[in-house]
């Protein structure tokens, strides 16, 4: 019988351990959220987040600026908040208008309050991080992107093992598919990245014993490329046309996986909704509160 | 025929190639090399480098420092090759002592002078920009770690393509390992990064069309892992015992595949020695010659 990898409920357990460490905290860790342009998608996502940020005892301090912001004025709030010592995390809801420059809005953040870890400084730690014995032993524990922390605790709730496992992570984002691959790769799985250029994924899927997708694209996994043994991680959050959804059978909001034919098939699947996305929103605030206290 | 991939010769094609654009300069890009004890194996990597530079105009500044060289007094070393403008790149040769550590001299390197890609900022970048189209468009390029630049630049030169490539990747290091997985997965192959850990690593080999050995481990690949598809590169350098050498049919200096084994069978490999050791040291001064122009 299919394994349901239950996020929403690892996310209630962490937001209780939260609760109670900020309960014990003499301030509140507040979290800076920056929003350009208000757009419905991001808003969706905000709100969870200050929902969450309510019910463990955080702050969410939210600013929307105008869609025809200069970068300059984002650059300047940025250094306005990395001076602040009442906000202890910041983060820039993507996705931002194309005029603004991603990465050097990203680079602004102090890599001390970059609870969403984009920095190069950030993104560089885990890369450096993903070793076995032989690389440099006073690396120091960067923040991690939320989404790619939250696989790893759900898959750790449920004991599986990653050590000599053979992990496949489809996509390559920064957010997502890079920092798993490292993070997978620290835990001693033989990591394969697989991406839109890749050829027979069904095979490769088959070739691998857990598979992470990350791809956005509704569907993209199906029975073809899974087996029983499989172990399957979906971080798709994909909202197809009515035509999508009725061939895959699906409701409103699909993972990049076809849930239908792989929950009758694989040892463990994560679904959508409840699998990675309350985790990735329970992964930011376990960041925010270690922001705060490496920052006492 | 199994196709030889020789790095003598692009490396000498490279040297040739950066003398000319060095006598166009009005001055001399300068390499600074910081070396902890006179320790014979780095002595004769050094002495590669210094031979090199000789060849194509280069300077180097050689600073040899006792065993017991207080960390603080390294740090203060590196602060003034940082500030000094006739040095343009700056490297600790490895291995250094235990007492020191390694992560905190890596970082004191200005990025824009490190040649080896070891600080976390250039680390960093070749993380980001192993991207196919959704990541920042932005990030700039860093300096490339030499011995993957060079594996990259050996199989360019052969027209070996890698886009929807299977490349495995044997070797997690920050030197080569990782580095490499990132440039072949921004190159679009499919990349797998496997290790000590990966469990039946010939069957892994099988499933790849490119392999890419760098685990410092003399004859782990043979026949048993190996296709007449398969194109090798051997970023091995093994010192091993005689027993050892007679079991393999190898001379002094052996890479991590059986040469013997694999030269009979692949379609092409690279050799130990005369593949990615001369391309790792044309690799530093193409990196030098960069830091020295974007320096300007």
């Amino acid at each position: 019988m299919t394994k349901i990898l239950d996020g929403k409920k690892l996310g209630k357990k962490i937001a209780a351990k939260l609760k109670k460490e900020i309960s014990n905290l003499s301030t509140s860790p507040m979290l800076a959220i920056i929003q350009v342009g208000d757009v419905a998608q991001s808003s969706a996502y905000i709100d969870r987040k200050k929902k969450f940020a309510a019910e463990i005892g955080a702050k969410v301090h939210h600013i929307i600026l105008p869609l025809d912001i200069a970068e300059k004025d984002i650059l300047d709030l940025i250094k306005e908040l990395n001076e602040r010592t009442d906000i202890h995390g910041i983060i820039v809801q993507l996705p931002i208008p194309k005029h603004l420059d991603r990465f050097a809005i990203m680079e602004a953040i102090s890599p001390s309050k970059d609870v969403d870890g984009l920095t190069s400084r950030n993104a560089g730690l885990i890369y450096e991080r993903a070793f076995g014995g032989a690389d440099p032993k006073n690396v120091p524990a960067g923040l991690i992107p939320a989404t790619a922390k939250g696989i790893i605790s759900l898959l750790k709730e449920n004991k599986i093992a990653l050590s000599g496992k053979k992990v496949l992570v489809i996509g390559r984002s920064l957010l997502v598919g890079k920092p798993v691959a490292m993070l997978c790769l620290r835990e001693n799985a033989t990591v394969t990245i697989a991406h839109s250029k890749t050829k027979d994924l069904d095979k490769v899927c088959k070739e691998n014993d857990i598979i992470i997708v990350a791809a956005g694209k509704a569907g993209l996994i199906g029975k073809k490329a899974l087996t029983k043994k499989h172990i399957v991680i979906d971080v798709g959050t994909n909202t197809p046309s009515k035509k999508t959804l009725e061939e895959i059978g699906a409701k409103k909001l699909v993972g990049d996986v076809n849930f239908k034919e792989a929950a009758k098939l694989v040892a463990a699947i994560s679904p959508v909704p409840g699998g990675i996305g309350p985790m990735t929103v329970a992964s930011l605030f376990e960041n925010l509160v270690e922001a705060y206290k490496r920052g006492k």
